[in-house]
């Protein structure tokens, strides 16, 4: 049964604690779980990149003590009395959001990852005023509308990371019409993000180009992932090749990085759409976009609605990202490889089976 | 009747002669009409800013003799024999382009302006190897397909523009869905496109911003063109204010300018097309694409069915340009004028008035 939402529940998890970044024990709480709230235990929980931003304060809005963590899943332990959605036992999943306003034309068009009052799910400020911990913890407590139910088939650890790097890449490719088979796609960086967009782009339909800086992820991408061509973006011969042969880029690369020579890899009306955010501006040659009526883009998460859309499609088509599954006391070595790009794709930890309590 | 394509015909206009720029008499001769052109006496050429640049070689790509002048209508004197599109002492128009390729991707879509091989009016090889001379001049002959009907209730001076600066600003609008009634649109830039893009937009029914840098424009800008709103770009409190509001921006400015300003008056979703030439890259910051999926684009001229559509729908909406009709002794005058943006808004040569032989 669901308790007082003034109570508060003991919780416990790893958080940094300034701009180090190393991350360590903590004990904190979490509220007890509201009529429209899920309770659930954390099983695994992604890396992400920007949970390495924010333990660093990269982006200069880091709050410590910072539990980081927005690819959680696990299953659930108690749901208030008002939720539909899931049961005790259920495997569900949180991404980055949390909460948003729930009244404004974003939200009102299941686009809560847009919503101006949208709350992340940590760093920032719930509802009632308390302090959002994320998925590197030992249990979580969200409303129900910002649960994703995860379907039977698909694996949690291996699921984990779609619900940032999934959602990120999946939303733009159907927003901006890149999800028609028999296209030409180009995935630039072969990441986290980037490796889980070739296999969208792949179940769409899609001949896929990576363009990356590494010749020696090629092989690689082409045995594993089934990757159809694959460009090393300094490689001017074979960039001119194959110039005006794509009709999107989703390119996943954070940092600043020439436009020209993909904006070049487009046709006429091609969408070249960053998800990544480089920390300063990209030079925008204006001529490439008029002579071809190019499109740049950024897209940022996804609604609700469509990440659950995206983990019913990825569990139809059998879409994992490639995972590297370490326990919680591994967090930081992770963190130093990560910042390394040495990881094939994602590092998920096994919260579950490896936090201790403090 | 048509005469052998391998005749020639006296011509003669006004050409620049080397990067000064400067405009004086120039004999030259055009072909014989063949079985698919349309010959026709000119009567007005409107002055695009373009001219200007390609007559100064600013763009590094000018070849003297060169005669500008594609904002052409003219009254049709011979046809050929295959000819079915206007018969002889029709008014007919000429825009930027008098051929391409005819069989790519974009010619078979009616996109003729983005054929790799299209055919610039003037400054260009047409298919038979003879250089490409403009409007500032007697007459011209076009090949049927890239000639555009003017209806009836078109004036010829004031429809003349439309050619370049008309179908410049129409055409983006009706591709990104900035047509809509009820849509905040900005137009950035009060000259010869901002303003027809003033009454374009408001044809369709826009709530229209003007974004510039020039405050003394607001009070004629809502007089006459009845604009809604008049934002001074340097003003930044106002700017401010206005942030989120608009679905859409169709940006004319030629010169270097920040798009940081410009990208957040967009509502999320919202769309920034450029349709300037910049000579420079100007500053991306990807935050603004990212966290509100803003999409910054550019579009260059229309296809030939969307140039006829748009005079067409500027003939039933009586949209034309606001324009200073001078003699063509007056062209050198007119581009000094223009070059510090002295004249609301176009100038037209009343070519066939005062173009004496030479």
């Amino acid at each position: 049964m669901a308790g007082n939402s003034q109570e508060h529940v003991e919780a416990y998890g790893y958080a940094a604690r300034d701009t180090s970044g190393v991350l360590s024990p903590f004990k904190f709480s979490r509220r007890a779980t509201g009529e429209d709230d899920v309770r659930f235990k954390v099983l695994y929980c992604g890396i992400c990149h920007s949970d390495l931003s924010f333990i660093k304060n990269e982006w200069g809005v880091s709050q410590y003590p910072l539990v980081p963590g927005h690819e959680v899943v696990g299953e659930v332990t108690e749901v208030g009395t008002k939720v539909t959605k899931v049961n005790v036992g259920d495997k569900v999943g949180v991404g980055c959001l949390v909460g948003s306003c729930g009244d404004c034309g974003s939200c009102s068009s299941d686009l809560e990852n847009y919503c101006p009052k949208m709350i992340l799910t940590y760093n920032a400020r719930y509802h009632d005023g308390s302090i959002t911990y994320g998925g590197y913890s030992n249990e979580m407590v969200c409303s129900e509308h910002f649960i994703v139910r995860f379907p039977e088939n698909m694996p949690l650890d291996k699921g984990a990371p779609l619900l940032c790097a999934g959602i990120t890449v999946y939303s733009p490719m159907k927003y901006f019409g890149l999800d028609k088979p028999g296209m030409n796609i180009g995935i630039v960086g072969l990441g986290g993000l980037g490796h889980v967009a070739v296999k969208f782009a792949k179940a769409f339909g899609a001949n896929v180009t990576v363009i990356s800086t590494s010749a020696r992820k090629e092989k690689e991408a082409k045995k594993q992932l089934g990757v159809d061509s694959f460009l090393v973006s300094v490689d001017a011969q074979k960039m001119q090749a194959a110039m005006g042969t794509l009709d999107g880029i989703i390119d996943t690369v954070s940092e600043v990085h020439p436009l020209v020579p993909l904006l070049m890899l487009l046709k006429p009306h091609g969408k070249l759409i960053t998800v990544g955010l480089p920390s300063k501006p990209l030079e925008l040659p204006v001529f490439p976009l008029i002579s071809g009526r190019r499109m740049i883009s950024g897209s940022s998460l996804g609604g609700l609605k469509e990440t659950q859309e995206m983990i019913d499609f990825a569990a139809k088509n059998n879409i994992t990202a490639d995972v590297e599954v370490v326990p919680m006391d591994y967090v930081n070595t992770a963190m130093e490889r990560l910042a390394k790009g040495d990881v094939k794709y994602r590092f998920v930890l096994d919260v579950g089976n490896s936090l201790k309590a403090v």
